[in-house]
Order: structure tokens, then sequence, then C-alpha cells
């Protein structure tokens, strides 16, 4: 019989309180809210939100969605209504949380593009520039009559640009989460400051939830809507595209952005002319996606350990990625992890079936492997150059007590493409929340 | 706080004997045992298997190797002698257990080399005929005295025929395993009996171990190398390589098969000539061969349940066995089962993110999800057509009480591919093996 430990206890209240911001710097030109509409059924949680453009009707917006063959309603709205109008135009988005709207048929479709159009209607908006999200139970039709009485009551009297207006619409687009996910930022570009905030949802499923990732950040910066596409890609790829809590994809996950240019300054476009101020912005939104993305981590399902998997010196970005999620989604990895395990063994085993695209990927002779504490204390090496370590157990003990590590991988391939990658622990509590919801 | 259900105690002794053999039938020409040699700790747990041709010396030989770019020494130097020897005049399989060999640099070759050498020169067989595995702790270079000391002792003192000898052979390649894994079969190729035996052991991986799929099988069929090598890739195809316990692939796995010819009959190639008895003699070697993996999936670390992923109708063998693989590998559809719980939206989310080959491989709405119980009652709906169904809780919840489920999916393209898979649920005992096992 093996040892049996105590399940952890989430301390949801101490979670809010470390990473729930207090107070925020926000973007100009939007206004956002958060109410209970009636489709939880505990009849007080928020679960309509709305975001606004307030600057004017042009906003730039772009959108990165699941690539699940079973595509939820809204998705497929939203990518066509983004579509048609190229990107430009989008000026508000409105998220219901407690029903997925997916595998629901044409009913789905219909309840997806009612919600757009009467946010639309009711925020003066020219036709289809809303885009629409869902998160929560699948398989069951909107109650759609709530959603499409609350949108009016929520963009008449609950619109705002405090802080607590932007808890508020974090708040609403929760299913399991245990904290609303908010981050602001304000950075300059030559003279010109600008302001991001974006907020997003977990990405664990807990029955009979599919819940679902959905995030989206906006800015006052003015951005062509193909620039903006382009960096949204490009930040997703490096930070919610780099995440894994439980391996899986939902029908409903989507990430959204949008730019309104009410702090002024120069256009920024991805032509040649603005290659500074694009790559400057580009910068700041990847760190800030990144940013938002961990938050999902932290909460993950059960999750006692927050790990960055770095993977240095790889022949190519694909290859440091591909290598970085191979360890990030073993099961025998994240179980060690929970076990507090230095179990350099699994992470080796999980470089050399990671998906690489050539032969001088992984060369064994050439791969270390070492634990980087975050506290600064010394790092604990445990592979090099393919030779295993005398493990220092005492120092592995120490240093897997505390909840964030860095695991750093370096390929030693003299390609020097890096990656970085987060996931948790596989607990116990995992299994309890996935299994015996129900029973 | 969630609910708290108590962890499943494996129960070994019903394990072994629900599927361990009291008998077998066994292939002429074939000499197996197994003896403790000391690489095992206790002093006594068998640790060393030799399987000998006993028919002349001239056997057919193919082996399937793991992928892992990190090849344990005994993969490396049986790959080689494979293929020097063009799978012709292999005489012996040399396996020890309780170290794998594996990320020991040269030393590492020099050893396996040497347990190449020794059994060859001890069971007078001509040079590199013999091919060598090991499993178990990974990093540690073998106690290789004791293993070339208990070589000669076990060739010339404990090789035999007998159903004990082969249950000794197949309790010296186990680690972590719970019961020794031994499958035999009789069968005819027109006018000829043949028989088959095999054994193998677990995929799961308990640190510090790093356990092996370690399997090799024998007939007394007359088969060409190459007719071997190819219905073996086929067959592996379609057992251990469909088969998912926690979905790592480790630096040693191995399947090898032999033939000797000892039965008679004539040759088996794979030539036109010889396609029918070909094809009757593969048909029989993949089901022998999901036999033998299966009792992999029974003993999976933690495992509750078995579960056949039966996948219908897809465009491609490709597409139905990555979907089959998709769901398999869940963790959230793994733990789903564990909980006894339908959860249908978990598996439609694995077959809409598993990697198929076309946009025509997955139709929504031509997708069909049910549950097959294996005692022969009646079939449970939860997905026709991309619909979802009322789902009756009573039953399901009556179906999922059974260790046994098939879970059958049918993608509904005309293509008419077909392709199964094994796995086994994520349980609490899983985590507490593989996460708790050093602390």
């Amino acid at each position: 019989m093996h040892k049996v430990t105590k399940f952890a206890i989430r301390h949801l209240s101490d979670k809010a309180s470390r990473f729930v911001p207090k107070a925020g710097v926000y973007p100009k030109g939007y206004a956002v809210g958060g109410i209970h509409c009636g489709v939880k059924k505990d009849g007080k949680s928020l679960d309509l939100a709305i975001l606004q453009n307030t600057f004017g009707k042009n906003a730039s917006a772009a959108g990165v969605f699941t690539v699940n063959k079973f595509k939820a309603a809204p998705v497929q709205v939203s990518k066509k209504i983004l579509k048609e109008k190229s990107g430009l135009g989008i000026n508000s988005f409105v998220i219901n949380s407690g029903n997925a709207n997916a595998v629901t048929g044409t009913q789905g479709m219909r309840d997806a593009e009612d919600m757009v159009l009467v946010t639309d209607s009711v925020l003066d908006n020219p036709t289809n520039s809303s885009l629409v999200m869902s998160t929560g139970v699948i398989g069951n039709n909107l109650p759609i009559d709530k959603i499409l009485g609350g949108i009016p009551k929520l963009a008449s009297q609950h619109l705002g640009n405090t802080h607590q207006h932007w808890i508020d619409c974090a708040t609403a687009i929760c299913t399991t989460d245990t904290f609303p996910k908010l981050v602001t930022k304000r950075f300059s570009i030559g003279d010109d400051t600008y302001t991001l905030a974006g907020l997003c949802k977990g990405a664990g499923m807990i029955c009979p939830n599919m819940a679902t990732l959905l995030g989206f950040f906006v800015t006052d910066a003015p951005v062509t809507p193909s620039a903006l596409q382009q960096i949204l890609k490009y930040a997703v790829d490096r930070s919610f595209n780099s995440i894994s809590v439980d391996g899986d994809m939902s029908t409903n996950d989507t990430i959204v952005a949008m730019a309104n240019g009410a702090a002024g300054g120069e256009v920024i476009d991805n032509t040649s002319s603005c290659a500074e101020r694009y790559s400057r912005l580009q910068t700041e939104i990847v760190g800030f996606a990144q940013q938002l993305a961990q938050l999902v981590v932290r909460d993950g399902e059960g999750a006692t350990k927050f790990i960055t998997i770095r993977v240095k010196d790889a022949l190519s970005y694909k290859d440091a990625k591909s290598i970085a999620s191979s360890i990030a989604n073993s099961s025998l990895f994240k179980t060690a992890m929970y076990g507090k395990d230095a179990n350099w063994g699994r992470i080796l085993c999980a470089i050399g079936y990671a998906n690489v695209t050539s032969a001088n990927s992984v060369i064994p002779e050439k791969t270390s492997v070492k634990f980087v504490p975050v506290d600064g204390s010394d790092h604990l090496n445990l592979l090099v150059n393919g030779e295993p370590e005398q493990v220092d157990e005492e120092r592995a003990s120490e240093i897997l007590q505390n909840e964030d590590l860095i695991v750093e991988v370096n390929l030693g391939t003299n390609g020097g493409q890096n990656a970085d990658f987060w996931t948790c622990d596989l607990s116990h509590e995992y299994v309890t929340i996935n299994g015996d919801y129900r029973s």
C-alpha cells in the first residue's frame, strides 16, 4: 500500500489577495461592467459582461480562436464578424458565463447573433460591430431571454471606467475560477504614453462545465487592425498558447484585443516605416499577455506549484516550444513536481519524445537540465551535457518546497532560440475536482 | 472545499489470479528462464532472463524500438545487431530488470555489448546473435559483474520449456509490475499448427524507476526476417503503440520477435506467392500482441478501469488512431472515467483537438459517441450526429460501475477506417504512486 497524503485545500482568499490588484491604471475611451442576469443558478453571481469603446466607433480589433473542430456558436459568430469587418470598427465585446453555447445547433447560432444584435443596438453601434463570447456548461441552449434582457440593463446602468467596473467585468466572465484575473500596465513609446488593461478566465474544466480560456485586452494606443492581429498572434503564441493546465483545448477558447487610439500619437502599423514603434508595442503586449496567462496557471485546478519551463539554445523557436510543452504536459513530470521530487529522468524522457523538426534538434550529450529557484539562491544541476549529476537531495528538496520553480533545459545546439512555458503540478486535488465532482 | 474520497487499494493477488495463466501452450525449440543475479536490492527477486532458440542457429528476428532521442545503451546495441544481421541468425534474448542502463555513457555501451558477448559465448552462438534489453532505474551503471556472473548460471541450470520456466522468465523482466504478463496461443495455417508465446512488462514509471515497456514473443512458425519485421511493425502499431497509461514514452521501450521454424511447413515471406499464409499469420500476431499489450493497461499504475476507445468510420486509419489516442490521453477524460462520470463533453473536446489529416476528418454534425458495456447489455448514446442526447444518468452510472467499458466514436465520414486504443483511468492512486513515492 502506498503512502497517503492529505489533500491540499485551496486557499481562495489567499490567492485572491495575492493575485487580484487593489487598483489599476486604465486606458482612455473604454467603459466596462458586469451584472447578474440569470444564467448562473445562484441568483447573484455576475454572469454578463460588456466592454465598450467610447472613443468614436472605429476601433481596431483582432482575435485568436480555438482550433478545436467543435467550435462553439459564439466562436463562429465572432470569427465571421471580425473577418467581414477586416478588424476595423469593432466597438464592443459581450460575454456571458455559466453556459458556453457550445454544441447547441442552429438555435445556438441564432442566440449568439442575437447577443451581437442587441449589444450593437443598445450601444448605438453600426451593425455587426460587437464580438461575442460564452463560457460554461456545454450542450444546453442559452437562457437567451435573460441575457437579451440583461444587456440593455448592463449597458445603460452599469458601465464605467473605475477599478471596480473592471473588477466586475473580470468577475462576470469567471466560471470555476477562484479569483478574477485582471492586469493593467502603462508604458511609453517615444513621447506617447499608453495603457493596457486585460482580463481573462481559467482553462480548467470542471464537470459538467467545460470552462474555457477567454481573454481580452484593450489599449488606447492607435494601432491598425492588421498590426494588432499580427501582434496578438505573436503574443498569444508566447503566452496563452504557452501554458498548460491539463493539456486540453476547449470548444470556446478565445483571445481578442481592441485598440481605440484614444491616447493619440502616430498610428502603429506593421509597415517598415514604423518598425520601431511596432516592435516596442509588441514587446509590451507580449509581456502583458504573459502576465495575464500566468494567472490562469496560478489558478489551475488543484495547482500547488507554478513552474516555468525554460528551454534555451534550441535550433528553432518551434523546437524550443515543443520541448517545453512536452515537459509541461507530462503527467509524470507534473506528479513529480507535486511530490517535490527532483526526477530528472522524467524531464529528460519528455525532452526525448518531443515533436522536434530535425535529427539535430536534441543531442543527448549536449543536453543540460537544472532547477533554478526564483529566490535568487544557487541553481541545482541535474544533468550536464547528458551526464547525470550526483544530486544533493537535501538541496533539491529545499528548492522544491517553494511554490515557484524554473526548470531550465539547455539544448546546446548553438541555434540560440529560447522559449518559456508555464505549467502547474498534477495533484490529488486535480483528480478530486475532475473525477469526483458529481459523485 | 471539495469532496474527498478514499484511495483505491491495489488488489495485487486479485489481479494476478485473474490475469496470470495457470498453464500455457508453448512453441517448439525454445528454452527460457529467469533467476536472481543481484541487480534488485532485495536479494531474491528475479532480475535476469534469457530466451534461447534451441532449434538450430538460424532463427529470424525483428524489433521495434523507442523513438525517444535518449535511447538506452541496450536499445542502441540491439538495433545495431539486428541491422547488421538483417534479422537472420538471432538466437537469444538476454534481459535484466532493476537497472535500465540508460544515460550511462560509454561504460553503458560496453556493458550492453558484454551482456551480448557472454550470452553468445555460453549458448554457443555465433558472435552478435543475441539481443539485449534492460529496464529499471536510469542514470546508474549496471552492476555488470553480477549480471555477467549470472548469465552462465542461468544458461546452464535454469533454462527450460515448462510453464514455470516461462513464468520465471516473465517475472524476471518485471520492475513495478504487479503481476507477470504472459500469453500463449496455438493456431493453424492450412495443415500446419503453430504456437505463439509472448511476455511483456508494464509502461508506468515509478520514481526513481523509469520502468519500460518491454515485450517479446516467439513462434515456431517459419518466417523470413523481412516478413517478421513487417508483421511486427503492423502489429505493434495496433497493440503496444495503441495503449496509453500515462502518455510517456521511455528511453528503453523495445518489442522484439523471433521465429525459428521448429514446427515446420512452408516458409512465410512477404511476397505475393504466400500472401494468404502471410495474412493469416499477421491476423494471429495482431490479436496476440493486443492481448499482451492489454495486460500492460490492466496493470497501469493506479488503474481502476480498462477502457477501449473504438473509433469507427474515419477517413483513414491514421485519423482513427489519432482521435482514439487523443481521447485516451486526455487527463480530463481519464479523471471523468475514474469519477464514473458520463462526461461526453470531454470526449468531444478531445476529438476536436486531435491531430487529423484533413478538414473533413471530423465533421461535428456527423459525429456520434456512445458507451458500450462489455456485458452485452444495451449501449447508451451520448451524442448522435453532433446532437447531445438526454442522457439517462442512472443507466450511465450503472454502466460506469463496471471495470471494463467501450467508448465508441462514429465519425460518419464514409471512409470506413477503424482503430481501437486501450487506456485506463487517472486515479488518486496514480498521483500517490507517482507523486508521493519518495516522500
